[in-house]
């Protein structure tokens, strides 16, 4: 099965901040075949199936690296409130009453299929019941990382830190060789996760090589709090657990000083960025532009609907632009050519896995977005990467493909069926809403 | 000619925080008639044509409170700049070639395209070609205050300050007495014009009862340059030349310290809050929340395209009521609610014309949008203020009506030709990349 896309401009993210007229992606079966001009895609591949997209860019598929997706379920349920109202009277209630198998699948489910139609085809996840996620994952075709919560507490889903490790491990082991979903160990946050457990997830994580995501340094009260329990601020804690290595995605890291910087780039930590969540929980600025300037990598997040509200990964990269260069006081600070890099090649980096996906080059996965740039709101069109950047919505997002999937069309869903979604999340919204 | 719309929600802003369900509105020629209860309103209006908007918020009509209009053809023209590369390199190159009753016309017809279809009714502009504005907005249909630039400095369209000030009050005179169209005073800024021609603007705007809107602390150079060179900060200096008072709209005040915030409340000036353009040039994070709680009037602007990209004024709203959060440390700072409030009833006090727009009250004009809550970007729906501020899209913008006139239609423009529009961004586009 060959498919060959004739878009108005190919950006391929490598090289680096390349934008290709007249010419063609090729396609075969799950993989990038190669890039060529459009001329000869037509004349060396005549039985592949040819799709004309004039008005189009097309680019590597978005990589969302902070999400929690289920609780796509509880978007809106609470807005406006203190951390600590939100998560006590609102969110954790919600979460202890409703959250279950169903629940989750449903849930991540509805959340792939909004990120999908916005052209995120890959998710790094971290919520609760990690097989039905992983069930979403394969029931939608996107490209799922599912992250494997542990923590000290007991929810529905374990007693104690030993029992969420046991889950992790066997889901690790239940979906082993299903291509398109992998596992993560993701200790919830410093403030949730002892030493102890600590340790045992770095030797965990080395001895399956699985990758690590955590919640670090997302408010200045986890950094306060752990300077009076610990002694030390949590980045520093969790260097002393041997935790900061290329494995580790730390999510938020908005209060970073220089020296943390400094240690971040020299252990090869990744980021998720999630501008939208941080301005929302007023968790403050995360000081982008200067990790990147020290060799940080970093990805961009939605975080999960409940604090954001929107999987809009187009949208929250616009904000990441601009805010970076106010951050910084610098207006050339993550241009759009960047922004771009940012949202697939880094992402694919942060989760080892730039080899296969976060760029369009022969031989990588076919994860691929178009982007209808005719709309009224993206005329005139001097730049295709600051278009897609700064001016458009996701909703010009019109096909995407995963694993070499047509998983949208023009803006239709090829694999799953939207009205049935919509009904499944009014019947969650009327069972929370009753109770 | 009477027209009856039955949405699921009718958020009339006033009275504050109000989601009426089963609720009419009923509009009579270019006027609110009432509000009442549906079933009413199908029994006492018989005769008027009945909108059934099932899955849909009606609300007011947005109103942008800071824009060039024109400056649309120039999107993504020059991106990811310094403030004075991109001036004295970009945007004064092109616009000191390209500006002319033409282009400020096209742009303005344009530029106000884009803003209808995304649910902005009112724009408070800032441009040349005064009559052309004008003209645009008669054209298009929508609420159009044109602010007659006045600056010391020679353009295509004046050569000194008395020249644009005899434009300003020509262009005054000239449309008397059209519906929909009014004229400001706008002196471009505090380090563009003289203090004489400022004491000229203000006996001006009282003679002839005119408004006056100029960029104000949008800069921290702004700030410290007139310090060198005045003595003392620019807010001060104008209000020593009486600028400051109800009939000033000042667009940005990025930098406003505690006295500044004080003198604007007690001066009763207004600020159109820029947030993305804000951040994209790097000028800085406005103290909304601060103001608020001051008791200043805050609008929302877009600014122009070239500096943002895109006139979303829904989608800068959202940015407006997240950054607000992070800027104050505040998580319930601008709630939902009242960032509705700050794009309608706000901006409709700052032009002096809340009598006649900004929320839903009988007898003022009818200047409506309706917004389709239906899409699954929007479910599941437990608040509707908190969905259309953090999770819609503009795209779901389905209806608007400025005047009573119906200017959109099932996301279809009812006034203006789609196609042609953008074979003339194009043409523009082809011009202006030639030159």
């Amino acid at each position: 099965m060959k498919t060959c896309l004739h878009p108005k401009y190919l950006i391929p993210i490598e090289p680096r901040a390349t934008v290709l007229g007249d010419h063609a992606l090729v396609m075969q079966d799950e993989k990038i075949l190669a890039i060529l001009s459009s001329a000869e895609a037509r004349q060396q591949h005549p039985d592949a199936q040819h799709i004309e997209l004039p008005e189009h860019a097309v680019m590597p598929g978005m990589i969302n690296l902070h999400g929690h997706s289920a609780m796509t379920l509880l978007r809106g349920l609470a807005d406006d409130l203190s951390l600590m109202d939100w998560l006590h009277n609102h969110i954790w209630p919600a979460e202890k009453q409703h959250v279950s198998e169903e629940f989750v699948f449903d849930g991540s489910v509805y959340a792939m299929a909004e990120m999908l139609r916005g052209g995120t085809t890959t998710i790094n996840d971290m919520y609760f019941y990690n097989d039905d996620v992983a069930r979403a994952g394969l029931h939608t075709g996107m490209r799922t990382v599912v992250g494997c919560s542990v923590l000290e507490f007991p929810t529905g889903y374990a007693a104690d830190a030993d029992g969420y490790l046991q889950k992790a491990l066997a889901s690790h082991q239940a979906f082993q060789g299903q291509s398109g979903v992998s596992f993560r160990l993701a200790p919830h946050a410093p403030y949730t996760v002892s030493d102890a457990t600590f340790k045992k997830i770095v030797a965990l994580a080395e001895k399956h090589d699985m990758g690590i995501h955590c919640h670090i340094h997302e408010t200045m009260d986890e950094v306060n709090d752990s300077i009076r329990d610990h002694g030390m601020r949590p980045l520093q804690r969790l260097h002393n657990l041997g935790l900061l290595s290329p494995r580790l995605i730390a999510a938020h890291m908005v209060h970073a000083n220089e020296e943390e910087i400094a240690l971040l780039a020299q252990q090869g930590v990744h980021i998720a960025h999630n501008p939208a969540s941080n301005l929302k929980l007023a968790s403050g600025f995360a000081p982008i532009h200067a990790m990147q300037t020290a060799g940080v990598n970093v990805g961009i997040g939605t975080d999960g609907a409940a604090s954001n509200n929107k999987l809009d990964l187009l949208g929250d990269l616009r904000m990441a632009a601009l805010l970076a260069k106010a951050v910084s006081s610098n207006p050339t600070a993550l241009n759009a050519g960047n922004a771009l890099e940012m949202a697939t090649l880094a992402g694919a980096k942060a989760l080892g896995m730039d080899q296969q996906i976060g760029s369009l080059v022969a031989g990588k996965f076919a994860d691929v977005i178009a982007i209808d740039l005719s709309a009224l709101e993206t005329l005139p069109l001097f730049d295709p990467a600051s278009q897609i950047v700064y001016a458009a919505g996701r909703e010009q997002v019109s096909h995407v493909w995963v694993h070499g999937r047509c998983l949208m069309a023009e803006r239709k869903l090829q694999t799953l069926d939207e009205a049935q979604l919509k009904d499944k999340a009014t019947w969650w919204h009327q069972k929370i809403a009753a109770a």
